[in-house]
């Protein structure tokens, strides 16, 4: 089925312990479309660029399935800049710069062809930014996941309230849904947002694997243990971007089925901190990838025999 | 399989934002030999006390099938006492104080009728009195399960650093495997442990489950998502204590079968945090362990179907 996914395309400029990058490409829509390319094949997104992005990088999203019809190019604008430097634990990092430029006045334009999404991503941007792509639909999609951030819970706590209850499922980290919430324990925190309306919610914990929430259920899905992470940049969005590509090319948005869908979102994630920025992402292989999920299958299987 | 565990048997005072208590009986092998009683029968004690400890307390050792033969009561000196505060967050703790009695000078006698031990849990004490109780058994147990803390990486690294090599299992948590060996990634920390000499190691990661490390295998295992940690004091020997219970009921040391060793630890654990000190599992059935250990299998299981 086709997804839709909005958020940023941007530059980024990234500094790890390992090095530094100039301005790559990066952004929360291309982390998720990218990952999401490997598993469904309508992958439409809707973002905006200033006219310094190259055509080659639209060329790559193109070359991997993505749809970019939606992407508009502001003419004598700049694209969405951000960059940032990470502490020596990876877990922590500061940002260095950020230039909305184009983002702000993103003004999210739904192409026709885009119309009949079944499955729609509202990656990371201004709550009332997401809150317009739903309202600009004719039909309300299947599915709707909402990730946010906690700049958003920060400084547009009333947009996202008004925001949440209209999605099916929420994706945050632990740190965001302890913010939301005000309850410490992930098990309450999950609980006081499924009263705001999703049904399901997704606690990413990084390195510590995800949860799913769902009708009362439980799934705790693994983070592969790695020895060295490059670049956790973009690890959320493609985590997110392989587990709604998984729930599109399957249509099947049962309990049983999201886990599958969290698993593949993990293996994307454990191959996006690889590399700097979305190079990983951009270079996978099916095989590849089969053969990451089954190190997943492998680290959490047991039988009490 | 006969188990044989050294350790603490203590007083301790707790204090957590749910409420305080009076000295109640605490320790490593208090909470490792009654966590194990649920698996094994054989299931034997070397520790020392004072003749301040009540003889009920150790009436409900022997309740659970804990032989207390090596239980040594020292006339006129007191029990080692521990009291501790928790954080909010119920993470972190500070030590409000400590009296060593009679642990300063505890020189573990092994009965003869211990001396067939096939599984040895040398729980949390200085890594000195550790390396004697194997000296002191005349064959070498079939499986050494090594327990320490930061308190020892710390003063006493030298004795630790030769009794490693002795043992086949270490356990540690997240926080130690770092400091004893360096290095950040806890993949990378147990391929360090593992140069050093036991050839399989476990890391603790509280709330975030635990990782089994064995001959290139790797094993992750989960926590359960508790709505309410109350007293998090024991819950790490109580975990081991299922470990090496389990391991010692079916005298089966494969990959395999550790890995349903940690998930009943990690579901005896998860009983522990439910009250305060041993409270809980001083009171649990087989059928409230056989229901968590199916909520475990639950939590984690998913086919790619």
């Amino acid at each position: 089925m086709s997804l839709l996914t909005i958020g940023s395309v941007a530059f980024d400029a990234l500094e790890t312990p390992f090095g530094k990058t100039d301005k790559i490409i990066g952004g929360a829509a291309t982390y998720i479309t990218l990952s999401a390319s490997y598993f469904t094949e309508e992958n439409n997104l809707v973002a905006v660029v200033g006219d310094d992005f190259p055509q080659s990088m639209i060329d790559d999203l193109n070359r991997h399935g993505v749809d970019t019809e939606g992407l508009a190019v502001r003419k004598g604008e700049k694209t969405f800049f951000w960059s940032g430097k990470y502490h020596n634990d990876m877990n922590t990092r500061d940002t260095v710069e950020v230039q909305l430029n184009v983002m702000e006045h993103f003004d999210p334009v739904i192409p026709d062809s885009y119309q009949d999404c079944q499955y729609l991503m509202l990656g990371n941007t201004a709550p009332a930014i997401q809150r317009t792509v739903i309202g600009r639909l004719h039909n309300r999609p299947k599915l709707i996941v909402l990730d946010t951030m906690n700049l958003w819970i920060d400084i547009a706590r009333p947009d996202l309230m008004t925001l949440i209850p209209m999605v099916d499922i929420l994706v945050v980290n632990d740190e965001e849904a302890r913010q939301l919430t005000g309850q410490y324990a992930l098990v309450t925190a999950a609980a006081k947002i499924r009263e705001m309306g999703p049904k399901t919610v997704i606690i990413k914990k990084g390195e510590h694997g995800a949860l799913l929430f769902h009708e009362g259920q439980i799934f705790f899905a693994p983070a592969l243990p790695l020895a060295e992470v490059f670049d956790p940049t973009g690890a959320g969005d493609t985590f997110a971007g392989g587990f709604i590509g998984h729930l599109a090319k399957t249509d099947d948005v049962s309990f049983e089925n999201m886990k599958r869908a969290i698993i593949y979102g993990s293996a994307m994630a454990s191959f996006c901190v690889e590399q700097f920025g979305a190079e990983r992402i951009m270079n996978l292989t099916q095989n590849e990838i089969q053969a990451r999920v089954s190190e997943f299958v492998k680290l959490s299987a047991f039988g009490l025999g």
